[in-house]
């Protein structure tokens, strides 16, 4: 179904970077509950965004993209739920 | 150079919607000051990322990702430099 070709190598580890990226911020809010300076803009827009992702990845049939926008919008969407969770409490 | 596809369409707006949620975030860094609960380590992780994912739509040929990483890591930056800025100021 997919393709693997050395350029996927670059792709994985981009895919990695940016998908792991969430997860301090995630780590972060759970931890500080301090939320106010976290746009909820950004990760709604965001969360929109990589669901998209998603599907065009489909289409370009790569692997590293299918998999990183689905972890992604899981937490994408952890941060929406503790920003609407801890708004205004600090 | 970039074939054209109507599934590109998907793409321009994934890459609009997740290249344009970085804004509010660097408004918001920018405006408040507040850059406490924004997370270092996420958007560092993101910039190096973001750059890797460039190379991989160079290699894809998608123009939705060449032209949406270029402005994504110029905004991952900005907001780099106000948390690095701003921290443990508020």
């Amino acid at each position: 179904m997919f393709e693997i070709h050395p350029m996927e190598i670059v792709g994985l580890v981009a895919a990695t970077l940016t998908t792991a990226s969430f997860v301090p911020q995630v780590y972060k809010a759970y931890k500080t509950k301090d939320v106010e300076g976290v746009s909820l803009t950004m990760f709604l827009a965001m969360f929109v965004g990589v669901l998209l992702w998603l599907v065009y990845g489909f289409y370009l049939k790569s692997l590293s993209m299918v998999i990183a926008n689905i972890i992604t919008s899981v937490l994408c969407l952890m941060i929406l739920i503790l920003k609407i969770k801890h708004k205004k409490k600090s």
